[in-house]
């Protein structure tokens, strides 16, 4: 005899969280069917190569790789983007563009376990796929800004970025794209010295980094003067300057549409290497983790050898939101059906027991029968527990008759009802 | 410029397919909801341990196994019992009897990809647990009747038996549990001669042999016929001869409840290890694979650290069901609401197509909003190929007046629609 426990960082939801959980995942689905997305499903395994080629040093060091039982190199996702765009630049690629996708389910990474973050975790994913429009963009933040409000989630804010302003300072200043990535990094990190150490052992000019240095504490909530201290500071930069604009006709687009919590920050970077334009996450105040981040990715199609595809998309962390919601005690709750248990009084009549509660069931009625053999007394106890509000007890004598015995549990009442007429007086007394 | 591929053995669900998976996975929840079973969601990473425990040997060499950064053996999930099991006997191992559950996920068996095989997986696995009663069974059988009627399934079978008849012969003739494993798999590829040259090999009577050779052979569709048959043939085996009357209180308590269609075999057995009752599939005429499988496991949560927990289930194999419906040309399809596009005549006026939009969405009413910066006539023809009933335009003249133009794609036919109007205007239109 021996215990097996959960391997360490995975997580089991137990019915309560279970339930919020899957009721999460149908509210992303109720936002992708109002904004017009379509659900497709990809594996959790995928090839090493596909998943490791953009995803960036960070995450690709924390992969579950392994090989499978035919030797190929594998992995489980740790995002969705790769797979779609896999999709996108293979068995979808002459799909009519837009396409709007979305994606649901688990993904892996081997991170150190703390609050909010486990190794599986659950996300909804949308991309819009084939648009290089800022309104595409504002369509991300709109939806998940929606996907947020209809959760009940409160006091949520965006931060908001664009890449394409410090890979515009980079690229003016020769750095390559390794090189790129690795400063970005450390800036996602917060790791600012570190970062442009780096960009200056890369060979940076001395006027290069004090631009960056005043870049990255540029930030706050009044949009517009942070945009216009960004283009101030980039003037001289034509593709960081292009990226500002871009950035600045995204915001507008939204700004009238929905009242957003917004901070604008210029020194905002994600840890994926596959973003080109806006980047943006969620926060609440109760948590330090981001609820939700996404992006523009125009090239990732391409990279998996699929035609030139602009796109942008975004993924919700489930688990994370459910978490918010907890801490903000505002946990989402379904409002299931009450069950009804049914009880034979002898062990005779449990075939009766289980026709009648297929009879009830055909009428939607949720029903829990007797299969522990306990007597009637026993078993009332056990529905009392559980909070079952109406029992069935079928009788020798009332069966006689084609009836049964209802019970309501609160009053402590019980009455005689024919078969034919229990499902109705049932929904009667439960409404 | 690389393409990556889709590993072998995966598979890419598509927005019609993923669209009939996530209906079966309502329909099964909705079936867990009337028969009373709590959904939990276990992780697809789990020890190795825990999985090879009493999985068989079968399924143990397909799992996808591997170490994680930390260096623990573990590996993906091949079927959800052992993980359910492992809840029972640790977190839940208080909750009070019966306890009724659901998982609903993916699964990972390295098998060789065929028609309606592959690598991944997706299964709703029901189990019910506390209770050794002839009920619990009857319930489980029930309910997977429940699901594959509910999902439109037609012409399927249940294929039944009962482990213990065979295990109760082996253990008579002293066979240890080991060589019974064997044996019962090779049964269940029904390789009958190589299961009795072990049987014989592991030193089993003639007399057993041919009892064995005989009862291999009784089966059919006369259930009273067989069980009458198979009680004669175990006269002097005691355990075996309990487990017929086992099976026949079962199928008598479901005969009067449902009619199904049941073949009973007595030479039935199931690739896992840990069934000790009644074992179960379901088949349509149109497959060669089980649609569903479930059985009784009386001693896996004891195995697994537990108190000793009596226990039955069923898991079936939703992407199979899926195939089937395919198959019978029956596939489900949801019966989604229509999506109006909105179009804006000017680029100048993509705030107010976004801003409509949204009003729109706050109503219920699904929209595609233009976001490839089309002019009005290229946008119309997208709508066109896509289906779209109704396209909202959104023009200067019309604006300035509070109102867009509501196109209906079908008759070619438009009106001006007053915004405040147009929710209602388009809800009319569309029923």
């Amino acid at each position: 005899m021996k215990t097996f426990k959960m391997v360490r960082g995975m997580r089991d939801f137990l019915p309560e969280e279970a339930e919020m959980l899957r009721l999460i995942e149908d509210k992303a689905r109720r936002i992708a069917q109002l904004y017009g997305y379509k659900e497709i499903i990809t594996p959790v395994v995928e090839s090493y190569g596909l998943l490791a080629a953009k995803t960036g040093e960070e995450v690709r060091a924390r992969m579950y790789a392994f090989k499978d039982l035919g030797g190929r190199k594998v992995a489980l996702r740790p995002e969705f983007t790769a797979s779609v765009a896999r999709l996108v630049a293979t068995t979808m690629r002459n799909e009519p563009k837009p396409l709007r996708l979305l994606c649901i389910g688990s993904l892996y990474r081997y991170d150190e376990p703390q609050k909010g973050r486990f190794r599986e975790f659950w996300q909804s994913n949308f991309e819009l796929i084939g648009s290089e429009k800022p309104e595409a963009d504002a369509e991300i933040i709109l939806l998940t800004n929606s996907l947020m409000k209809s959760v009940g989630l409160k006091n949520y804010a965006f931060k908001i970025g664009h890449i394409g302003v410090l890979r515009g300072i980079l690229s003016r200043e020769g750095l390559a794209e390794d090189a790129q990535n690795r400063a970005l990094q450390l800036m996602d990190k917060k790791q600012y010295e570190d970062a442009l150490s780096l960009v200056k052992d890369a060979g940076a000019s001395e006027k290069c980094l004090t631009l960056l240095q005043k870049m990255v504490k540029v930030r706050g909530s009044n949009i517009f003067n942070v945009l216009n201290e960004m283009k101030k500071l980039v003037e001289k930069y034509k593709e960081a300057y292009e990226a500002v604009n871009n950035l600045a006709e995204i915001l507008e687009l939204i700004s009238e549409v929905q009242k957003l919590d917004i901070t604008l920050d210029a020194g905002f970077a994600r840890g994926l290497e596959y973003y080109t334009g806006i980047i943006f996450e969620v926060y609440v105040p109760e948590l330090d983790i981001a609820l939700a981040g996404g992006g523009r990715y125009d090239r990732l199609v391409e990279l998996f050898g699929g035609e030139p595809t602009p796109a942008v998309g975004v993924a919700h962390g489930i688990d994370r939101i459910m978490l918010a919601l907890q801490e903000q005690k505002a946990p989402l709750k379904f409002q299931g059906e009450k069950t009804v248990m049914v009880i034979p009084v002898s062990e005779a009549l449990n075939q009766e027991a289980l026709r009648i509660s297929e009879i009830l069931r055909a009428e939607g009625i949720p029903v829990e029968v007797e299969v522990m053999g306990r007597k009637v007394a026993k078993a009332l106890e056990d529905a009392n527990r559980r909070g079952t509000p109406y029992v069935v007890i079928v009788g020798e004598r009332e069966l006689s008759e084609g009836a049964v015995t209802l019970r309501n549990m609160e009053k402590k009442e019980q009455r005689t009802v024919k078969i034919e007429e229990l499902a109705k007086a049932i929904r009667t007394e439960l409404h």
